[in-house]
Order: structure tokens, then C-alpha cells, then sequence
């Protein structure tokens, strides 16, 4: 008989909902700011505790995503509560840092052609914005976390391959300008299982704790697996949508992301404490999805219900 | 630097297609003789090499499969085509032996209270019937292989929980009883990666290379992350049913099968080779999709599409 060779698996796991932001930002229509409230409350009724809440872009480019300021603000008032958005440039931090959001993310997509097409900058340029909004960040006093998150780390519809070595250039030169945090998206949904495990393990490698996240999108059905294998590497926090909402525009209809709810009753299954009551964020996806009439939603476990063996592991009042 | 912990996953797998069996039977219109010869044609066209083609149980109970021989007897003349069919008991097992059938799946529910209510038998009175099954294959000269396909192994809708010590001695009785080969099914999604994983590391402890495949239901999305996780211990045969059809009656609309379309893209991203031309199996998903139009269908890579770095693996006349 051999040895076991299972991986032990870290105890705690987050799941950064990024619905608010990656899928409303996909979304025409205009949630209201009081329905986003809703969410923010109910998600935190369900024991999320880390929020993406929007972006600090311009609010013609994004109109779905204007009332961040007003968001943060919200949010900053529940207790435990690590409240982060997405800013694209040393503007957008300056907002972030002013309304006293936990982290902010700098996107830079490892695809030189990605990058230029929806950054309008190359890679290095966008390390060097990160630390320009490190020395903001730091002569402002702010404790605004900085994450510099790379996407399109297994490949784009632009330019095709990413080769995995500019993937780990880019990861150490965002650490390099000042980044606390690195994140790695696979944001077209061409990753596997097999090329996260090699890929976070070398990230692991390099960066250690400060690589903290990955972002997966289910276009292609392996969210999930690929969830796991990075698991498997330690990392321990993962964006997801709440109902998958979000996605490639390239593909109407296409899985977007990970479903909070059911990467939620993966990890539970795994014994993984993620402080998450997956009933309270099913009947907060079943509000959710009545908001969103209409728009695509994703995920399994609404529909199929919880298993008839699975323990109740939180009391919410949600 | 830590030294890297990746595992060797086994350079081929196999995707046994079971469409045609756990997928039409779980729809109510029946798909002409005409039309499955057409499909198990176009499979084997894909590349596909091993196609469950139906059941031997009475045509009264499940008249989708009424012409199970004579798609075995067309299937057969497919040069290196394994050619599976079910058979619930002796009597199924006769008309297996008879039409030449490579393979015969007994299936054996390791939930007590599932076994009596869709067997009408204990799991040990299936392991009996597997016995004279051996003897009877055997004493008639035959090559037909007899798996043992251990259902319910994660739980069931039924009973609840299914212990492991449990699922293990099944197996054991299996193989005791004359089967050459065992599998392990997660028949209503109640599996898990982690569970997985533990549970098919024990079971190729015990039965080896006789341990040989996996079949997951995708009715709460993690069909794929449990085959990586099974893939991690080796095993390297998974049924899979194209457009992911079939599924549990008891949830309409939730996920059935893995869909095979993707657990084909999901491996060939992992380097394993299946022999599989996905853009041929997609054609096919689309032929087949357009006649069971109206049915709930699964599967993303058919809306996605193959990302642009996809490299073609195979030629075929699809």
C-alpha cells in the first residue's frame, strides 16, 4: 500500500465576492445604489467578509459602477468588513485612498496586446503607475492596501498565448514597485487545472503570503477544478461572482464567473471554514436573480438545492 | 525554495462516453435506432474508443433503450471500439454475453436505502448476482468484461450519508465475487474534490488497476473538479455524456453528467491524450443537440468555443 500523497489543504478559505463589481460591470442595466446595498448587507449577513464593491473608473465608461464612493462608504461601516475596489490608474487610488477603502486593485494584463487594447498602456507601463500610487499611497498616511492583479495569465483572445515566465516577470515587478498583494486572473477562461497548480506554485514561490488570490472565470466549465488545484498550492482566497454573473463580452451567454454559492459548497464539502452560510447566500442570490430578470445567471446550486447531508455550519438572521 | 509538490498524472485517459445510456434514459422521448447508430458513428469519427450503448433491462421499464443489441451489434463493428452496455442482473447480463458486448456494467448502490428502492436488492444480493454472473460468463466461454459500478458512493438522496468503510467493503465484495473491474459513481452530486480524492486513493489501495473508472454528475458544478481530484490518484477512465444529458429526476433542469465535450477540454489542456478531436466531438454535440431539441442541455464549451491557443490534435472526417 503507498503512502498518501493528499495535500493538506489550508483550514480557512475566502471567497471575495466581486459580483458588485466584475459582474455588474458586464451588466447593462444600472443596479440602484440602494438594491447594492441590499447586497452588501445581505452578503454580510451571510458571513462574506471581503467586498469588492466597484471600480474608480470614470463614470461614462462605466455608469453601472458610479456610486462607489457612496458604496465604500456603506460598507465601511460593518464591522470586520474588508472592503476593496478596483482602480485602473493613480486617480482612481487617489479615490480609493480618500474614501478609506481596505485595498484597491491595480488590473494589469500580462497579455502585451490585452493590455494596450483595454489599458491603453503595456505591462511595465502599468508597474509603473503602481508605484506611483504606492508613493501616494504611502505620503498620504493611508493603509489602503495595494494588490496588483495580473490577467490574462493563461492566454488571451487578442494575442493568444501569455507565456508563464512574463506572467512571473510582471508578478515580481508589480512586487517590486510596491504592490503588498498579487493576484492572478485567468481572465478569458483558458486556464486548466494543470496550468494553475504549475503556475500558483511558482507564484507561490516567488511571492509567498503576498500572493494572496485568484480569479477564475467558468467560461469553459473549469472554474471550479481550477479553484481547486490552486488550493492545492495554498492559496486560500478566490473572487466570485454570486450567481456568476459577469463574464467575457466575447461571448454572450458564456459562463462568467466562478458562482460564489457554489465554489461556497465546494469548499464547505472540503471541510474549508469559510465562515459562509450557504442557505443565507442562496436566498441572497434568489433576490439577487429577481433584480437581474432577464440578464444570464450561472451556477448549479440553486437549482439542485444543498445536499440532504449538508450540516448547517453558521445561524445568520439573514 | 520549496521543493514542487505537482503530481504525474497518467499520460492518456479515457472518456467513456455514456450518453447514450445514463443520458437517454433519463429522457422521456426516444431517440430512433437510426439516430444513436449515427451518433456512436460520429464518436467514434471524434475518436472517442469506449461508448456505453445502453442497457439490458426490460424494454417495459425504460423502452429509450429497447434496441440496446442492436446498437451493440452495430457498435461492434467498429474496429477498437470497447463496447459497454448495463445489465442489472443475470438475465441482462445473458443478453450482454449473447450480442458480444465488451463490457458489462453491474451496478450496485452502496445506500442501503437506495439499493432496496431502485434494485429491489441489498448491495450484497447484488454482489451475489455479480458472482453467478461470473460463473455464467465464464462457463460460457465469453470475453465479456464485468465492472462493478458502485453507485450512491458520497452520499444519497435517500439515505443521507454513505460511510466510507462501507463503500470500500463493496468493492471489496466486488472484486471478491468475480468482477474484473470496479467503479465508483457520485450517482445524485453530492461529491466533493476532497472526498473524491481520499476515497479513490483507498479504492486503488485495494483493487489496483482494476479500480478504473469514475463517473460524476455535474448537478452541483463540480463534475470536473472531482475528476482532476481522481485524476491526483490515477485513475484515468471517467464516463462522461456529450451535451452533459441525464441526470437526477428528482432535481429537473439541475446539471446531469459531466459533459464530455469539456472534461475533453479539460484534459487535453492537461497534456493527457484521449484520442478525442474536440472540434469533431463539438459538431457532433450540435447534430445531437438540434434532435433532442426542447431537452435541458449542459455543457460551456460548446457557447465559448475553443480558446484561440487550442492546438487541433487529431484529423478526422467529422
Amino acid at each position: 500500500m503507498e503512502t498518501s500523497n493528499v495535500p493538506s489543504f489550508p483550514p480557512n478559505a475566502v471567497i471575495r465576492e466581486v459580483g458588485l463589481r466584475d459582474g455588474l460591470q458586464s451588466i447593462q442595466r444600472i443596479l440602484p445604489t440602494e438594491r447594492k446595498i441590499e447586497w452588501i448587507a445581505g452578503a454580510y449577513a451571510a458571513g462574506q467578509r471581503e467586498i469588492e464593491v466597484g471600480s474608480f473608473v470614470p463614470a461614462r465608461l462605466l455608469p453601472q459602477l458610479a456610486d462607489t464612493a457612496e458604496l465604500v462608504t456603506y460598507a465601511k461601516t460593518l464591522p470586520g468588513l474588508r472592503v476593496s475596489v478596483l482602480v485602473p490608474n493613480l486617480k482612481g487610488a487617489g479615490r480609493a485612498i480618500e474614501t478609506g477603502a481596505d485595498l484597491m486593485l491595480v488590473p494589469l494584463s500580462a497579455s502585451r496586446a490585452h493590455s494596450l487594447a483595454n489599458l491603453r498602456k503595456t505591462p511595465d507601463e502599468v508597474v509603473a503607475e503602481v508605484a506611483r500610487i504606492r508613493a501616494a499611497r504611502d505620503a498620504a498616511g493611508s493603509k489602503t492596501l495595494i494588490e496588483g492583479g495580473i490577467g490574462t495569465a493563461f492566454g488571451c483572445t487578442i494575442q493568444g498565448r501569455v507565456e508563464q515566465p512574463e506572467v512571473l516577470r510582471c508578478l515580481q515587478a508589480l512586487l517590486d514597485a510596491g504592490a503588498d498583494r498579487v493576484s492572478i486572473a485567468d481572465t478569458v477562461g483558458y486556464a486548466g487545472p494543470a496550468a494553475v497548480r504549475e503556475l500558483f506554485e511558482k507564484a507561490r514561490d516567488i511571492a509567498g503570503e503576498r500572493f494572496w488570490c485568484g480569479h477564475f472565470h467558468d467560461t469553459r466549465g473549469l472554474a471550479l477544478a481550477n479553484v481547486y488545484a490552486a488550493l492545492e498550492t495554498g492559496v486560500a482566497r478566490f473572487d466570485a461572482t454570486l450567481a456568476g454573473i459577469g463574464g467575457c463580452p466575447h461571448a454572450p451567454g458564456a459562463s462568467g464567473n466562478a458562482s460564489s454559492e457554489d465554489l461556497a459548497f465546494m469548499l464547505a464539502g472540503m471541510g474549508l471554514e469559510t465562515g459562509i452560510d450557504i442557505a443565507a447566500l442562496l436566498a441572497l442570490r434568489a433576490m439577487v436573480a429577481r433584480w437581474l430578470e432577464g440578464e444570464t445567471l450561472h451556477g448549479t446550486l440553486w437549482l439542485a438545492g444543498l445536499p440532504t447531508t449538508h450540516a448547517a455550519t453558521a445561524t445568520t438572521d439573514a
